[in-house]
């Protein structure tokens, strides 16, 4: 079965709001097995809603529409459904006295513009909205190859949408379409790009089964690989995705770092707590970044001690116990120096492990020999110290964030290796 | 003139990601007094592309596209736009050049994926994209009224996006289009919430002359005050914006800390450079956001020292020198403890003035003297130091981002005074 999102109004068009109803819908759907393949957003302006209903309609079995249901006269939603359709508006008695009911217990009576709410499409079927004032309307149509095709309109307020597709609409659609299952499963992916990743699964993809899509999603410094796999039986589905995202898991290897909705900052966590023991950072270029992303999870306070964010390079000799031979003669971005940052972090913060970052964020301040971009990392626990470098320039934010991430990951493997 | 939105991409219809990109792109697009009249999401679908443009051309001028670049198999747009115009995919050598340096430097050479993201379609005027490695695309068209409607693809990053639409594309759009003037103050305010403002400034909306408007753009801890005016001398509407945004800037007081796209990090830089100070943090809750706000701005090593993030007790004393007794007796969340954390960080930072915060991020670590949500800021040259406390909890993540801003107005506020 396949869906359509359609909104209404001006407020997503002028910027004014973030859409955040369509993901939520999108996910809610997608576990039904509901694939959604369009989601297209117009004005109040009929002509717009009118091609709106066509191309969804051409498209898709099923439109959910929200927004443009007010009184308020630019709410035009419901004059174009009855128009998409060729019938007449009339008087929904029900929904008005639900109305009276509401302006009664505010001890106001519903005004006229109220009471031009109350006409709706003579085809529509009202669900009634158990948390606002207008109701959901469910039509049907014939599809061009035979079969029933199913539009629904609702409010565009976040809970009261949410009420109406999950309490009514669903239940109903489930009646009306009996649908087959789906199951997905994903896969945390740090420190390797999605070429890279491709490179190495390119066999796996291939031979995967039918029913058995793989999907990149990367974002800066990570990659997931989500499972989705459609079927008739859902312990076989389940099985299946036991199966291959093992195999993909062996595949990729020490680069994954957890499943589902884990984020780095969670994996590093877990490990930390497994071993009992704390961490500290001692951050140049990132500013902070790395605590941030650290301090980001509840309960980081048991492993996580603080930081020392030395900008300057007083502060990398007087918090961390660089030494004025190794900044004179390596520089502060340099292997040497983000060593010792980790050893001092590590002593004088008294704690277990310690990342260190040091590096030029740009956009100025790049030389020849270390040109924006470059950072060096270092991980370790005092004894053992593993260290890393790139050039990557994309900004001065991105350079921040994708340093920060780099340096989660080489924390990470760090303690694996611990 | 019109615009169209048009996303392409599986990520955004399985809900597995927000779209901020829209209301950005409609933000910017609105400043120009360009108007969208939809927007659209399709997956990797030859056919749902390929009708998208249909319908886009036919509502308005100009087409935003985003998504579906990448080089790996599910990214079929630039396949589908070169159809759309029948024309044939070309190798484009500059683009590749570019891919090759970028991977040189990471000691990598591209494989055949990367290469294949080097076709282009024919009739492709190709735009550098100095962030990442797709380059943007713009494409002419006969409307069929006679003029020319213009189709731009860029990739779908936010921050690829940003840089392509702001710095090439509305400058490329402005020569192609001479659009009729328009023009916009923003006056940037912290400390004070919309409604406030809109309380403070009822009158002057008011009585503000028909071409002008005045939009509230709040963010967290910010509002942008924006009047836009219309006309057809531009000259005199920049007179209009200068006499009515001063006189707004009159009625706010000292909540407005700037003009413009400044932001709060890089007000109080300038506050600090021109009286040649040097600046700290002392951090718990917030974590190393503060610092990382700070350390955003490019030249930020001209003021900003470093930070201590003490997130245990342990490392208030020994890094900030925080009493013992005090955090006995008044807690690590009180006026005296951050009092005493930028004495400490004052003294052994070695700065001229230092923030400090601590409070209750939550969820848990509530109690009901302190509960989730307070948090006490001090900031102060070690002399004088200015204090101040709330209780609002929005959530872990909006706790710590809304400190933080906070953080940065008492230290911008204290600047002032000192």
């Amino acid at each position: 079965m396949t869906a359509y999102l359609l909104t209404v109004g001006d407020e997503i068009l002028i910027g004014q709001i973030t859409d955040t109803n369509s993901a939520w819908m999108a996910q809610q759907l997608n576990a039904q097995g509901i694939q959604i393949v369009g989601k297209l957003s117009v004005g109040d302006v009929e002509n717009d809603i009118i091609s709106a209903l066509d191309l969804a309609f051409s498209k898709a079995d099923l439109i959910l529409m929200t927004g443009g249901l007010g009184a308020t006269k630019d709410d035009i939603t419901k004059k174009c459904i009855a128009s998409y359709f060729g019938v007449e508006m009339i008087w929904h008695q029900e929904t008005f006295d639900r109305l009276n009911t509401f302006f009664q217990r505010m001890g106001r009576v519903p005004n006229e513009m109220n009471k031009r709410g109350c006409y709706m499409p003579a085809n529509a079927l009202i669900i009634n909205n158990e948390r606002g004032l207008a109701p959901a309307m469910w039509f049907e149509r014939e599809g061009t190859e035979g079969g029933c095709k199913v539009l629904v309109s609702m409010p565009g307020v976040p809970f009261e949408m949410m009420h109406l597709l999950a309490d009514k609409v669903l239940p109903k659609l489930r009646q009306a379409f009996p649908m087959s299952p789906i199951a997905h499963r994903t896969i945390q992916v740090a420190g390797e790009g999605e070429t890279m990743l491709a490179e190495k699964l390119t066999n796996f993809e291939e031979n995967l089964p039918e029913n058995v899509k793989l999907a990149y999603l990367p974002s800066l410094g990570v990659v997931r690989l989500r499972l989705t796999a459609r079927g008739s039986d859902e312990a076989y589905l389940q099985a299946q995705l036991q199966t291959l995202g093992d195999e993909m898991k062996n595949l990729v290897g020490s680069a994954v770092f957890g499943e589902g909705t884990i984020t780095l900052p969670q994996a590093i966590g877990d490990l930390l707590r497994a071993k009992k023991w704390t961490m500290a950072t001692a951050e140049s270029c990132t500013g902070g970044k790395v605590a941030q992303l650290i301090t980001s999870i509840s309960g980081s306070s048991e492993y996580f001690a603080g930081s020392a964010i030395t900008y300057s390079n007083a502060l990398k000799m007087n918090l961390l116990g660089v030494r004025a031979d190794t900044l004179e003669e390596q520089g502060a971005v340099s292997e040497a120096t983000v060593r010792e940052m980790v050893q001092g972090a590590v002593t004088r913060l008294g704690v277990n492990v310690a990342v260190a970052i040091s590096g030029i964020a740009g956009p100025t301040g790049g030389t020849p020999e270390k040109p924006v971009g470059l950072v060096w990392f270092a991980a370790g626990d005092g004894e053992n110290i593993h260290t890393f470098s790139y050039v990557i320039d994309r900004g001065r934010d991105k350079n921040i964030e994708f340093a920060a991430m780099t340096a989660l990951n080489l924390l990470r493997k760090f303690l694996l290796s611990a």
